[in-house]
């Protein structure tokens, strides 16, 4: 038995893990794999994680898996928290990042899908309106128009949106509303236009009451999202856009503490008053880019 | 509002997030994290990770999360097999690395406590057999000198071994095996000398009936890890050494899928053969560093 191969010191032993992964047939997932030893690798040796920072580490990934569940992901919502979720999206659905001019016709900006969208929002006629009951709020009236890649208007796309109450509760979350409460699925007329009415919405915090929270408050970070509605906005052909747009003006634009706010996703909402009475408009327009129209997994039933 | 904070690129949303986390009161906690945060993004920009490849990794945080319970720990597991407890265990270990010749009045090197350590083995007189019951296979001596770092021997330290049975199970897996089969603790003598008999432990493999058995295949990487003692030596005053002892010429060595082998962790097994039955002994000694005498959890009860 000779020693080459044996490490004898802290840097000599990702040599060996990279060695023994290195046999891995998909090559993909050889590359995700030596990539993220690597980086994990450098970490440690960076920081020089002690053997007691190591078990708080180990204690709290069990901690988020044990904690996740129908009602709350405390994994995904770790990833958010670290902006990780949000880089994903970004790269992903790559907008014309770096010519602002040309912004209007570049591919919109995706942003997370969040823990909240349900698969079977009902389908509505133009112009419904989706705060259903006695929802009270600001009367918000939302239009737009979805575009292809060349600027050309697309008919009959599907426009699916969801936000919180003005409470800044999702209806799942809140025996108060009714099923499907700010939910609804909308066709784009032959213009590409879509239209409907609903009450604005309020930010609410992520969830704190688990390891996640903990997290937050040893960072000193508020866990207030800046108020949003929710878009979903797919036809086939067409990669599905997933995104949201944000309250221009809400004081936590510039901390939202998962990182899901880009400069083009801030919306432009108009405040109108008339006897007495105030509403707000947002106009919205959306374009997607070619490619496969695959939907996401719905995060809770 | 500026746009000026907000991401528009993924290299933009770093930034924020280091930013976000900068208030923390905590210094280590800042430093541990930044340094985190910045690796992950990095790793993820690098390897450009997909939306899907991101939805697994969250399943397999969750699932490796959710598998851990009284009978086995996923999580360490899979830091295990990334190479990662190891680093951590050499890292916070120092042994005289770069000195081949000083190795022996060096610190002894760290390895892995494991998930089968118990706190409460019974203690023994010197010489007395720690196989119980009728566990059959080749008889071992063991013994050593326990030093400490001045090359003094230490009389009445704590030399707690434990170690898997000829085919490879610990007691406490193994309904055939007595309780506290292969487990005791023995104090040195006036000499610092430390003595007990046993049998010669197999190798077994890691878990793999979980999430991280399906990495391991994946990766095509056999599970078996080569055969092994391990010591917990302590005594007032000085840090508590957690090691491993392997057999030379074992296998896997050189192939351990928990990287748990460094060079001077390589015991020195002699056979004997008289009247036609075969005994082995090995002798290794230990050297301990001054600090503090700090017990870790025991992983099961």
């Amino acid at each position: 038995m000779s020693n080459v191969t044996l490490p004898t010191t802290p840097e000599s032993i990702l040599p060996l893990v990279l060695k023994a992964m290195s046999r891995t047939p998909d090559a993909r997932l050889r590359e995700l794999m030596a990539s993220l030893t690597s980086h994990l690798h450098a970490f440690i040796l960076e920081t020089k994680v002690t053997e007691e920072e190591f078990e708080r580490a180990v204690k709290f990934l069990i901690d988020i898996g044990q904690a996740t569940g129908e009602k709350t992901n405390e994994v995904i919502l770790a990833a958010d928290l670290l902006g990780v979720s949000s880089l994903v999206a970004v790269l992903n659905n790559p907008a014309n990042h770096n010519d602002a001019h040309a912004q209007a016709e570049a591919a919109s900006h995706a942003a997370l899908l969040g823990p909240f969208w349900r698969a079977n929002a009902p389908f509505c006629e133009a112009g419904a309106n989706i705060a259903r009951g006695n929802t009270q709020g600001m009367p918000l009236d939302v239009r737009g128009v979805v575009y292809d890649k060349h600027g050309k208007p697309l008919a009959n796309a599907t426009v699916d949106v969801w936000h919180a109450s003005p409470i800044g509760l999702y209806e799942n979350q809140d025996d108060a509303q009714e099923n499907m409460n700010l939910r609804g699925r909308f066709k784009t007329d032959a213009h590409g236009a879509y239209f409907f009415k609903t009450v604005r919405p309020a930010g609410y915090p992520v969830p704190t009451n688990g390891p996640c929270g903990d997290l937050l408050r040893a960072q000193l970070r508020h866990p207030n999202r800046p108020a949003h509605l929710h878009f979903m906005v797919s036809t086939p052909g067409h990669k599905v856009l997933i995104t949201q747009v944000f309250a221009d003006g809400d004081d936590n634009l510039t901390s939202d503490p998962v990182f899901g706010v880009t400069a083009p996703l801030v919306g432009d909402f108009q405040e109108h008053t008339a006897n007495g009475k105030t509403h707000a408009t947002l106009t919205h327009d959306f374009h997607l880019t070619e490619g496969e129209m695959t939907f996401p997994h719905p995060p809770i039933p």
